[in-house]
């Protein structure tokens, strides 16, 4: 592997990852809080915007290969295309950055969510909860739309992507093709727990709810916090192991 | 030709029908099943979810071109682009991959299969059906919709595309176009029979609601399962038929 | 220029509008006509169809550079890109070409034209009509839209696509701007007349609802069928005309 | 630098933005106004309509590398890619071309501001405005929303897009980008004002909406127009600012 300033890193990683969430969480603030131009604008535009936000963050992070998801990262390192302390300062760099792209979602939004009057509707825009609760099916939910992702990814990762800065990840030329599959992600298994499909995308804005002072909030739900970071990471090194095999790579 | 590894292009296209039945059943689970996030998102929220399950399954099945509809590999055989056991391959992997794909859409939304009360929903996450029952009418449909399909794949599979594993079928750079065109055929010709326009796509789901233990199912309508088999199969084959002489390219 | 085989040249428009007619009048249908699985699709479903319905005919018509449209045949005549005899040719290709489409949309649709009750849904399947009658302002309407139309074909066609078979129109990898400056003028300018935009598109689908024996149609609104020729022609050359001067490729 | 025909910049600035505004105010027309086909179409369309302005816009004044909106002109001044000549005129032909394209607009859509009864509606066509009034919040949300256009812009403008006129800017293979760009911006951060995240295209219309004799019009709101002019103005600063070191293309 080529030389990596792992300060570039870092800081690649949280540019990308805060774009993301601010966009990600702002869709979902544009649909569900109160007073917003965008009230009631449907699951399909929640869809397309957290696909833009996606190709807007792959976009400004092409230094670092646009990573932007721990469950992406610890893909890579298991196939070893990043290395360790590259997967950890990534992973870092990330959740750091989903709590300030929550952040700014909310300074984006802040009359709107002091006008919503439902908690819930104000953790919504943070995090993901599911539609009928149960751990273990919830779980599997987001190992499978989260195996779908990275396997996607491993398979035009193939296809000639030129990386800009670092070894790994994706190239510009892959923002449309990742964009385009989290839409389609979305609209196809974000049914039952809103797809997380990303540790960072998750946790970062989790954190971000329970420390910004945040007019009549509720619970940031803390017991449900574990499944959308261990089904993303199951779900990413299921892939990884996978993608070789599968995608008829191997050999 | 060269030689073909049919073992991997079994993988290659069992993988790749089976992401595109997951993602294309899974957007219907979505906007049809009951306490789902996407409930009520309207029909172009399907017709992008079953394109976009396209462009994700045109990805990840590049090694063996992509196939992923037995009426599209009858026309290519037609047209001598495959060979005769490419094409028994193909279709035997395209109707396991169906099967397995409805069944993980099946464990996917688990609880929202069991939260619904109408069976007649529950069949059609998996297979289409007619809005108006008339075998002749709905066969018309299926025809004209799957010569569009199978016509428009002859029309961009001549300008260059590269494959990646064996001759014939779709690269990966025709993942964007065909599944814009399958978006558009959705939204163009999808209302009177739910657009099978593909074999494997409704039969393997409608293997997988007849033996899946899906709590309150009803009939597998296994009276209708030929017209989404018949028709696509006859429709692929006049697309390739008449595909050297309208699109220019004979002599 | 090369020498063109009016022939292949007549297939290739007949083919290429057909399929336009047939996608973009089915997405009328399909969110218009009773009992269809699209039925209330809503407008930006409709833009979408017709938009990809321009992708798919570019495709299957790039043969002879996918003119479809007599509008965009005046301007390229105008601008010395095409002969008179290939303008003759491409326009009686487009007409025939757009009823052929029409009637099979029909075909594709005929159970959903026999249970729809209102003879005006059954025309507006066919031809466009303007949301508040008055021929003047309609026209200025028509002639904007296909202003913007065709003076955007000459801006990217100015960028290095590759024809396939003949000088002029537009190659394959035109397919997507095109489709996209469709959808756009569709949803900012389809609000007072649903933008016909296309003489071909409007007259030939019009002659077809005359035509053929369609279970309780009503009036034709021959009245009407001026605008949508007229407009859409003067609209094209003046983008003709104004192309050099504006986007400063004069000189 | 090359030597720039500050004539022709003017021109393929002025063409640029008046076909952004002409698209971009005529799918709010559409959506808003009465009796038009698309009334109703939702937050969605109107995203996609602007995004598609945006992207027509692009194409057609690749002579100019498509500026287009002064708070990217300011953030291209900064950086030193265009000169402050280049910037004024750009800056003045985008204003021209905002009024231009708003009466183009208001031709287009004349019966439908007639039978339209609330004069709000009217304006909205033209302007943006505050869903909840606060100076300062509003501000904030137009700041970062342009952040993030023009940082977006600074990451693709790095790779290679040639333009074709005159240096800076973008060229016509940015069209797609940035229109996907603005899409994601609209759907994401447009809750609160409307995102104007461009003076010219706020304050062109407003000029439009002030002088046209529009039947039943009310105020043009003159005093939030400061607004959607200053906060884009500032966040396409900080962008420039921020871009060098944060996209790691410092150095």
């Amino acid at each position: 592997m080529n030389e990596v300033d792992l300060g570039l890193y870092f800081v690649s990683e949280l540019v990308g990852t805060a774009l993301l969430v601010l966009l990600g969480c702002g869709v979902v603030a544009n649909v569900v809080l109160a007073k917003t131009k965008g009230a009631g604008g449907g699951t399909l535009m929640i869809n397309w915007g957290w696909g833009l936000a996606v190709f807007a963050a792959v976009l400004v992070s092409a230094y670092s290969g646009a990573v932007l998801n721990p469950a992406v990262g610890l893909g890579l390192l298991l196939a070893g295309t990043i290395s360790l302390p590259m997967f950890l300062v990534a992973t870092a760099a990330e959740i750091v950055g989903g709590v300030l792209g929550a952040a700014l979602c909310w300074a984006s939004y802040r009359q709107h969510f002091d006008a919503e009057e439902d908690p819930a509707n104000k953790l919504a825009v943070f995090s993901t909860g599911p539609a009928i609760r149960s751990y273990a099916h919830n779980l599997v939910t987001e190992v499978i739309a989260t195996f779908v992702l990275v396997f996607g990814i491993f398979a035009f990762a193939d296809y000639g992507d030129v990386n800009v800065g670092v070894p790994g990840g994706l190239g510009p030329l892959a923002a449309l093709p990742v964009a385009l599959l989290v839409v389609g992600i979305g609209a196809s298994l974000g049914g039952p727990t809103g797809y997380a499909i990303n540790p960072a995308r998750d946790l970062g804005p989790r954190i971000a709810h329970a420390i910004l002072p945040i007019k009549g909030k509720g619970s940031s739900d803390w017991a449900y916090s574990w499944v959308p970071v261990v089904g993303p990471l199951v779900g990413g090194a299921l892939a990884a192991l996978a993608a070789p095999v599968l995608l008829g790579l191997a050999g």
